[in-house]
């Protein structure tokens, strides 16, 4: 970071907007973050631009063509530190150098790129660079990129569907459906920005998902349905027992099947990739098959599962966030239970996790929650 | 009710005040129900009054005296249909009359008072009389004094903590605390609204509870603690099996132990008033425990109990109101849970709670859910 700047207020609503262009690409762009660019004199915008897909043109060059030569002399709003690299396409820095902008301010900086070289190079050719306005903002609407990149590790959000006395399925797991409508279509937007949806042989076996992104169940004013890069399903099965027939197995998406290094391989799995990671104690290592995952290029995983896979990612400190649906019913004592955990000592020991969002999405309470610590 | 009456912007702002002033009873004017009174030449107000203690004056009468000869040609508002009999104060009906006010604005009727005699007499002397203004508000804020008029039972809240996978307290029972203070502090303001705080003879026998309203935690601001009778301890205790030393026998506030029939009657109770009602299937009947409540005055009762005494309070359809305090926790599979209910045959059966209020209470979320139907 460089030393503290003081950003105006028509910095912040620039910004601002560059973050709603970001948001654009949320569901498309993997495994690249999402990113949004304004330019503008003054209160002026002059161009604005965001990254769509990965391979194609970035919010910058975007925001370049759309001003033209108004770009000379130009604040530059950026939600990520401009790339300094040829990947699929050459380097921002470069074009915003060449198209003269006289100030370039960045949300938060890119540690895929080492030391801040993109500014660096910015600087030298005597663009005054300001790093830091609505980083939180930035880092959030990206943290499954940020994890990957600085963690090695895909960001880990648990989602699970529950009444108010934390049940989630009759005692024979009957479990359709405890929330409603509003809530399973608010669960489709959540899948659609996640590189990958990962569930465990169990609930397949149980339930036979298809976890695949579904947009049919309309929205409130009828608005066209969002592109989406399909996210890839994942499946944790040591010993390789989905039955054939499985949706899982119908290859109509990327599929990839977790197993143990001992698995049986069927050929009912040829339509699926396969990966062994190691077991400890028989059961999947799951720091392993978390880092596997980020090699693989997921930003976001969405775990939608039963009590004991829940339980097991968070009693491994795996678990970024945990996405509930609390529908307003009871169920009493004999139904399922919603996370099996192993028993505390004392209820010190049960940490308070953040609240990170609180609402209702139709009949149902939708609660974000970030973990202790 | 009157044919439908248009009610003015003023009306609406002089009714909202007088339910404020109403609120200002709510910790006090057990039995009674609270009720605020506003007098008013069109926007102005002469005069306002609320009921502070059953026995002493009415709000109507309070606010008379504020406005004195300005209340002549006034319009009064008041949230409950006024008195037009002697009880231990006379008929505000009659006051009203003498005062010289020209129309009466009443939020809604009393139907303890029969068929709006009240009323009727006012309309009588010649004065207007409107009814229905913001009457939903004004039967919610009585809630317990019209469920014991109208159904010969008090309004039944029931309190629970709990996580968000729905436990309530570690395997071996340990519960102290789930929530935060401030949550505690909130369940405080709302023992200090109830007649009658209610457990089970598990409950004392597991926690020792005292069951009175402490307002020793400090609260924002450091305003002054409200004056509030003390609501009557009422345990459910079959066999008078509580032990002798229990802070429910201490005899420090009014408390009752509901038995039954063929309890033993053992020495140590000695400072608790005491009465039987019916078993069936050797529990107490509940209905009859209910009745028994609303015949000694009790407008809203707070159920803090275990997860047995709460499902069968739920289960028999007695709950009106679930107070839900939620900790950012969660316990496992193997805590206890939130309530015993009998196991369902399918989910549908499962009905739906309305949300009536969701807020945080200091680091926790707390849920006021009504029941289905």
């Amino acid at each position: 970071m460089t030393t503290a700047v003081l950003f105006t207020a028509t910095d912040h609503a620039h910004m601002a907007r560059a973050l709603r262009l970001a948001e654009r690409g949320l569901y498309t762009t993997r495994p690249n973050p999402a990113v949004g660019c304004v330019l503008a004199h003054g209160g002026e915008t002059v161009g604005e631009g965001w990254h769509e897909r990965a391979g194609e043109a970035h919010a910058e060059v975007h925001a370049l063509a759309a001003a033209g030569e108004r770009a000379r002399g130009a604040t530059a709003y950026v939600t990520l530190e401009p790339c300094a690299t040829h990947g699929r396409t050459p380097p921002c820095v470069d074009a915003l150098i060449a198209a003269g902008v006289a100030r370039v301010v960045v949300a938060c900086e890119d540690r895929m790129q080492g030391e801040g070289e993109g500014l660096s190079r910015l600087r030298a050719a005597g663009i005054q660079v300001d790093v830091g306005l609505m980083s939180a903002a930035a880092r959030d609407l990206n943290r499954g990129f940020f994890s990957r990149i600085e963690r090695g590790r895909p960001w880990l959000r648990i989602k699970l569907g529950t009444t108010l006395d934390g049940r989630t399925a009759l005692a024979d797991g009957r479990s359709k459906w405890i929330t409603g409508a509003e809530a399973r279509a608010d669960v489709m937007r959540w899948r659609a920005r996640s590189s990958a949806l990962l569930t465990g042989s169990g609930t397949v076996r149980a339930d036979d998902p298809s976890l695949t992104v579904r947009w049919e169940i309309p929205e409130a004013g009828d608005a066209p349905q969002p592109a989406f890069v399909p996210p890839l399903r994942v499946v944790l099965d040591n010993g390789l027992a989905t039955p054939a027939g499985s949706r899982l197995l119908d290859g109509s998406v990327p599929t990839l099947f977790i197993h143990a290094p001992d698995a049986r391989n069927a050929a009912h799995f040829a339509q699926v990739d396969r990966v062994a990671v190691a077991e400890n104690d028989g059961r999947l290592d799951l720091q392993a098959a978390m880092a596997e995952l980020a090699r693989r290029g997921c930003n976001e995983v969405q775990v939608e599962t039963g009590a004991t896979l829940a339980g097991a990612f968070i009693a491994a400190g795996l678990c970024d966030e945990l996405l509930l649906y609390v529908a307003p019913r009871l169920l009493g004592h004999q139904a399922r239970g919603l996370v099996n955990l192993p028993a505390l000592a004392a209820l010190d020991d049960a940490a308070h996790w953040h609240w990170h969002d609180v609402r209702t999405v139709g009949g149902d309470l939708r609660l974000l929650l970030r973990p202790p610590g």
